[in-house]
């Protein structure tokens, strides 16, 4: 996408009716407040990573309303023509706080509050689910990922599997989450995530034989290239690459067969011939499950695809979008109230909420609390909510190793039972703290 | 995205390393074919459906190589200097075959064939799988909703779910299968796809009463409006909604509890005050399963978000693309010979092929037999690979209702065994015709 582009219409048709109603009542300038959480962990998780508060604070300064965007409203006869006009002077003057990109989250999280008048804050509501929904779900499985691989680096690798727009968001999400490199060029300009890549059997079938491709690639890539050698033979393939590369050959990359009992195998050969820094890459059909069973393995690093952007079984984070606070007048002074609904198995706690994790004396994680007012701040409550928008102005923007640095301390300060890879309870337990009965 | 985009860079890092390796060696201007197909059906379903050709078109022309996507190619080091010349001028010159958008598939259909260099081809396989892995899952989801929905209506409206640029392909693949609408504006904009919507919770939230919001929302878009009745108290708004539109009301929306028992209760009350003709509509985590449980609920339509934007179940076809003919030799006349790696669990059938569904007398599908020879058209092979791009030239653009009714046609023709839920066989097995051993 280019600088130009609009994110307005990447939008559900009912935000923009609604507004046509709310502004037709009198009722659109009301004060809101809308907060973004999860009801539950998807997939019976540990816990669920904030992925897109960078990309969602992009596409707020790209919600314009352009003339080719008012023309395709108009001709679809989608809203009516005073709607239009306050459409074409929209940009969203509220605040907005959220959990900082890389952080833990639990259900009931309030991972995005949003505080404008309804007209302003209901249309963002798509675009914001769309982008936190995609990227968490990503970052939640790849944090799983990173774990399991016990600080052997891992590749992303997942781009032809995902709408190719949604696979560099996943690369950036991975990449919060501690994956070390993508394959995706796109996400290497967009957002500085290092690329890396090796070769596929394409290459090797193209050329007269797997020694000619293998020479191909070391004269073009250098010795410290990696090599696929599952073609046709693996272990006359590792032959092969040690007799054209030496002991100094970068690399060699398994794609198939078991992949424990053929790492063992090329191993105790590259050593044989002195190949000991050789690095062994695989790659597969791995999910973090199937990363886990190579721990034993001699593996030096793991590619990871379809599991990765598919969100592992939980390909959406399952987070919603919730009015929970409303004036009952139009103005900045008129006191907000909580509204939640009551359908018969969907209940959401109405009122505006902070979120903090209380840990204790050593620093380890031992609930996430969610107040409905702003408490005391004490040495044992870690603020969660960050500033990222303040009477309209981005000011939350940050470096994507902030984020990922932020992952790595959230991560670590959890629990032990965060790390285990069945499905269970959260790792920590959800505390609503209310100050009156609402 | 807008026009001047380029599609180069959506391409994993591997297919540019690959290319400056052949240009060196000589082999990047070899004739090839690449094949791209599906080992085995998603999640044990009857058939799937290819989504993707209309949007790959579009890719493919966009996929050019400006100087800012080289400049970022050459800082990060990407490739060498001669690649980056190669690359300036890259524009595919190539043959492009494919199966019709819409069009059913089975294990082994060759759904996409591409005949040019090497160099051209491989540079479009991350690009082509990203493409039709997402819009074909989501098209597969789709189709087997419709099925289920029986002729009812089917909104597609799961946006919020998604990436924001997927949910755009998600609505065009949904309605490519046979869904009437899709609530995502862009969809409408871009792919002309009918839009519709309702109002949220928050809408009633907002406004003094449920009587208020009500009042404002027909008061806003007419008696024909969709008044969404589950925020409180179902019955009672139902109530609430006749008193204030009367027995034309458009609809009322369903979003929780148990819709079978809701939706009966709610129809009840309507048939009471005579508004006959006012539509219930259901949503709330919908997959096919439960639409066909809705069968004999007096349901008029269903609102599909989550389980369609992921696939239900099957969030990527996961189709591949490989290196199946290459010449031994540059130059236009050089013969092609079949080729397939040989990796444990992961073979493939070297050779150009050529799809055909066989028909019975009655015009039911039998089989699909896939050629590796073009073979004497009769009448009872229908032939599924359309010329797309001829010598670099796109020919294979047509409308979306084009696809849509290829859709129809193509489900029709299968075997009732097609329409069932449950996980099973393919609803045609797949043949493979040799002409000789390779």
């Amino acid at each position: 996408m280019t600088d130009d582009w609009s994110s307005a219409l990447l939008t559900d048709r009912y935000e923009l009716t609604m507004l046509q109603g709310a502004l037709r009542s009198g009722t659109a300038h009301r004060k809101t407040v809308f907060e973004m959480f999860a009801r539950r962990l998807p997939d019976a998780r540990r816990y669920g990573v904030v992925g897109g508060p960078g990309r969602f604070l992009d596409a707020l300064e790209r919600f314009r309303f352009p003339t080719p965007v008012l023309d395709f409203l108009s001709d679809a006869r989608v809203v009516d023509e005073p709607t239009l006009e306050w459409l074409a002077g929209y940009r969203f003057t509220g605040d907005v706080w959220g959990y900082g990109e890389g952080e833990c989250y639990f259900p009931g999280s309030p991972i995005l509050v949003v505080e404008s008048t309804f007209a302003e804050a209901v249309l963002l509501e798509t675009i914001a689910l769309s982008i936190y929904n995609h990227d968490s779900a990503i970052a939640s499985a790849a944090s799983r990922m990173v774990t399991a691989a016990g600080g052997r680096p891992l590749i992303e690798m997942g781009s032809r599997r995902a709408h190719e727009a949604a696979a560099v968001a996943a690369a950036r999400a991975a990449y919060i989450a501690g994956f070390a490199t993508s394959s995706n060029l796109e996400a290497g300009r967009r957002y500085g995530v290092p690329t890396a890549g090796t070769a596929a059997h394409a290459f090797v079938l193209l050329h007269d034989s797997e020694r000619h491709a293998f020479q191909t690639q070391l004269d073009a890539l250098g010795v410290g290239t990696t090599l696929l050698v599952d073609t046709f033979d693996v272990e006359r393939a590792v032959l092969t690459s040690l007799e054209l590369a030496g002991p100094r050959l970068g690399g060699v990359r398994l794609d198939s067969g078991d992949l424990a009992i053929t790492a063992s195998r090329v191993r105790k050969i590259l050593d044989e011939h002195g190949a000991t820094e050789t690095r062994i890459v695989v790659t597969g059909d791995l999910d973090e499950h199937a990363i886990q069973a190579l721990a034993v393995a001699p593996v030096d690093g793991y590619g990871v695809g379809t599991a990765l952007v598919t969100g592992s079984g939980a390909p959406t984070a399952s987070l919603v979008y919730k009015l929970v606070a409303r004036a009952r007048e139009t103005g900045a002074d008129a006191p907000l109230e909580p509204v939640a609904k009551r359908s018969v198995g969907k209940p959401s706690k109405g009122g505006r909420k902070w979120g903090y994790r209380r840990l204790d004396g050593q620093g380890v994680a031992g609930g996430e609390v969610v107040y409905d007012y702003a408490p005391q701040e004490t040495r044992d409550l870690r603020p969660l909510l960050r500033h990222l928008v303040s009477g309209g102005e981005v000011i939350g923007r940050e470096p994507l190793d902030t984020a990922r640095e932020r992952h790595t301390a959230a991560v670590t300060e959890l629990p032990d039972t965060a790390q285990q890879m069945s499905r269970g309870e959260p790792a920590i337990p959800t505390h609503f703290e209310q100050r009156s009965a609402m």
